[in-house]
């Protein structure tokens, strides 16, 4: 099974390195007849692209899409649709010290481990330049299941959490954290400058919440719903943890605080009081919203310099140049919404095939 | 592609529901030649077996396992390796009420919300035994990494951590909750009964950790090892969280204390100096101890009632009679040590399929 | 991926060897709701199983099947399904020379070649007997797509073909050559016996039509309806050679006499004026009839002395005594049955997947 | 499942219509550290490449191929090869009148059907275009088992076959026919002059041959050497039916003639003193030279008349203008021998993954 394939039956292949000529994604399985141009796929990547603020890497990449294929008079045929995105701003020339030593916190030593080679240009295959195709396809997946909406939001960024109680979504686009708390907003501008300009970087937790899912789709018991989730964000760059519903928390409750009740509700279906399990069950959804949480670790690139070895075994000492992001978590808001888009969508599918509903 | 099948190349299809007359577990792609009978497996069900002590459910079963194929003389032959294990404790009449009302926490409303109908009798498939089957298969899996070494403990039951300056590996087996500190231990004992008398249910956390993994097991960018890890575990019965090495506490890091710097090491490898990282670096093990967490909610059937709906859209109440383990997550330990070694065995014929080491 | 594993998302693995306790089959992603009990599956099995007639081998196995799990009041709860059929009459004495040397045409070399160990008793894995567990399977694919027959037939044995003028397929089930030609019987009859008596074996035809299959079931590219078709029917035990339509006749024809014109038909559909193609275009169903043929070598295990060589290498000559069919085609009807309807319920579930039809 | 990947871990994915801006392949799963660059690719595309004579399409395309990703300094990484080629003669004014009727014997009525509209312009995704992704993508299997030579050659058109007596392999690339017999491909000249010249078209078989392929590789049962094969060919454009070693033949045959006797050979191996097998015996490799034959049906396109009905399902009658090939199964042979070499490196990696060999 390839691995750089992502999904069962609605299929995203993605490909490309950080400093090569371009990057690309083909979807897979999306249904036939779904209206689909680049103008469709290009805001998402705006929100993820690089270089809009002084909070994020300031490499330049206008991140233009374009539909290769599978894209007729306007919409989708049934066959793979390939996306495609040139890399505009690449500066090899910071990455020769990369290519004689292990960054701390990179991927370099392991795939050296496991290939005996690698591309140092940018972090090559490792970079998180690869998310770009993420969103793209997310983009897509969002198409196929106009009925859902998926919604990510920065919840604390270097321990300092958002309150609650100050949820505004009108702010989350409105401010270059997509911090749904404009008071938390203000706080991390002066961290994150404060962090950036010490050649430092900070974690972050991301939240997202995906509500129309109606209940019955996942499926048991090795791709439940939530497992599926829990994969698919795991495996992106940076992540370190992922939790549905309460999460950690649930394992310090008891069995009545962490139980949802239910009461007759709409259509027939069940009105619940709470939602302590993020809208899943036994791996399929409930019908309530879907609610997940990620752990960003904090950027690894950083000024400070770090004690490393060299690719031939010798101590070194490492400061990581080149122009990184000083909280890569913010950037991963976009690049949630895609993957959680993406497992939907294809959960949609599979139900489908097996119920025919 | 099945969705009760999990591994790539070392493969595992389960089935059978917790009242039915057996379930079991197709392990296919072992490889040839490993000496294997049901002594090699059956001690791994007997951690997991239920009715060992007061602190899980009293159903009785022996779980004794019977290969039914692909071993030869006492050795796998590289064809599928058919698991049986007979279900002889069912008391399905426990379960009359249940099939009439959906239990808050449990996956009855899901199941029905998605099949349109379900067994009823104990969860049917959606039941914890299942995990018996992934045991047996993961005690398969041990065998084809004999250099890795899964072991996982209990770490919070409630709330209630242990001591991590307590930690005595030799503990874990000595006491009815895989708890590495016998203070804690003792601590459990009267939180457990409490909870149990009340007709109440307590959550938990599980640490596991993988060592002998060699560098370079795992692959970007879909099957990332974390990734795999991540969905294996969150797949798991009442798990709503998974942090691989620091996990959530990653996210409030700034970089330079997230950092695992490296001096060298023996064979030409890196020593490091810490492992926050939880030994995967770019979703490929970095030779360091794979660790992670993975958090269980309470046991969701309880003595105390809760509203809920019946299956025709009425209001009612229900208390969930049958012998239920007042902390589900004790017995998670065997499984997810389990789910972690059917991941690496898998990762590491994925790795010598590519790269032939 | 499995390989004991056939389909994507209606899906079957089998386990189980000839001389085994039992062999098996778990078929995974079955809709829910459809009436199955052992009755709708043991005809099939029944169809297809030894000591029939003196055309089959003696083995005597009642083939009784069990339905294990993934059924709850007679209904399927769309959680696997697994069946069993319990071994009953091994007799493993038969292969004491088999464990020693390699019968020609058989499986015994590559196996030890690849696995460096194999179990020889009834050749194992390798042996025709876990075509039971294709057959149990395929009746429960049959109930997926009520609306499709499936129907095979004995073309030729030998290299004496029936009468096409002559088809009858009331004759197919009233003799042991499952023979839509009374006359070609008969003469079969006599053939069959006297490489019976003469300790030979003979190869035989088998054609296979499956009616009700509506346009557009099937996918581009790489799971063609044909390439699924193909590799389905290749996979069965002794199988050389597949056709689709015309097969290797369309080779000799011309553009214009391999058209298959259309002209407008009921519903908007077309009416073909002929079915050169074997009801497949670009891997897609046209909505006329899928026709295929299949070729079976003759049995490898003969009476009749051949040259070959022990498990350490020196030659040797072997006679394959134990209990043979003298025409394994024969038997093949039921299973080549069971591929298609295999391949048939799992593409019309992707189909449903993707479009929604 | 995706439809448009081919392979279990070394696996392909292709996109592109025959008339969009570009076609390409993602090659994932790539063993590291193998030379790589255009120039390995190229010679194998040239051979496929349509307008070098006029026995194929007059459609000038320099099938230039370039590699987007996945190698650095002249070598592969491990990660994803992004393999493309422009479109540069498409004149899809040709395709005005197909865009309203249905061609028979081509994809167009069956695409419809499935997806509710298409792409017409040269058959869009039906196109034996694509299948110049599957000549480069095997180029790079090619390359991962290089101890393997793939042969293929063309063995009958119309059905005027070669001499076997005659064969010389270094005729295979000194005629436009890759015709081993010069009297046969002097012959061929003839008939395919004159079948263009009347607009009509013709079938062949093409033969193919890998030698090099180590007793072993393979695995029962799913995924049969011969049923992926099987599969990998019947999914070209245009096949209609694959025979492993003697195929249908085999069928006629009695089982003493059929049998592959052994005697001792070099290395403990052993010597077979013949071959009826193809060179697989129970799916898996014997040693012997892999053999299969595979028929192609006539183009359907054709300007001859024939009867058709309107996308509207009104009666007509259609000549298929536009450039194409009179036989397209010439070009049939450097697609048949990458299918073989893919599937044969993913089988080699397979093995590789159980056996550790």
């Amino acid at each position: 099974m390839s691995h750089n394939s992502f999904g069962h039956v609605f299929r995203v292949t993605t490909w490309g390195e950080s400093h090569g000529p371009a990057i690309g994604a083909v979807v897979d399985g999306c249904p036939p007849g779904i209206a689909l141009s680049e103008a469709d796929i290009q805001p998402w990547l705006d929100r993820r692209r690089p270089g809009t603020s002084r909070f994020t890497t300031q490499r330049q990449e206008p991140d233009r899409v374009r539909i290769l294929s599978g894209v007729y008079e306007g919409a989708t045929t049934g066959t793979p649709i390939s996306l495609m995105i040139d890399n505009v701003d690449q500066r090899s020339k910071d990455y020769a010290e990369v290519a004689l030593a292990y960054r701390p916190g990179h991927a370099d030593y392991a795939y050296d481990a496991k290939y005996g080679l690698r591309d140092p240009r940018g972090g090559g295959r490792s970079s998180a330049r690869e998310t770009a195709c993420r969103v793209a396809a997310g983009a897509v997946a969002r198409l196929v299941i106009p009925q859902v909406r998926v919604r990510g939001w920065v919840e604390a960024i270097g321990g300092d959490a958002i309150d609650p109680a100050a949820f505004d979504d009108a702010q989350i686009d409105a401010n270059p954290f997509f911090c749904p708390d404009a008071a938390a907003a203000a706080r991390w501008e002066t961290l994150v400058d404060a962090a950036r300009k010490a050649g430092s970087s900070l974690g972050a937790v991301i939240a997202c919440e995906a509500t129309g899912v109606p209940a019955g789709w996942g499926a048991p018991l090795y791709a439940k719903l939530d497992a599926e989730l829990a994969g698919a964000c795991m495996g992106i760059n940076a992540v370190k943890g992922v939790e549905i519903g309460d999460g950690f928390a649930a394992a310090t409750l008891s069995g009545e605080r962490n139980a949802d009740a239910m009461r007759p509700g709409e259509d027939g279906g069940a009105a619940f009081l709470s939602n302590h399990a993020g809208g899943i069950a036994g791996g399929i959804a409930t019908g309530q919203p879907i609610r997940l949480r990620v752990a960003f670790k904090p950027t690894s690139s950083i000024l400070t310099p770090v004690e490393t070895i060299t690719t031939t075994g010798e101590a070194t000492t490492l400061t990581t140049k080149g122009r990184h992001d000083p909280c890569v978590g913010i950037r991963g808001v976009p690049v949630v919404e895609a993957m959680v888009a993406l497992v939907l969508s294809d959960q949609m599918m599979l139900h489908r095939a097996q119920t025919s509903r």
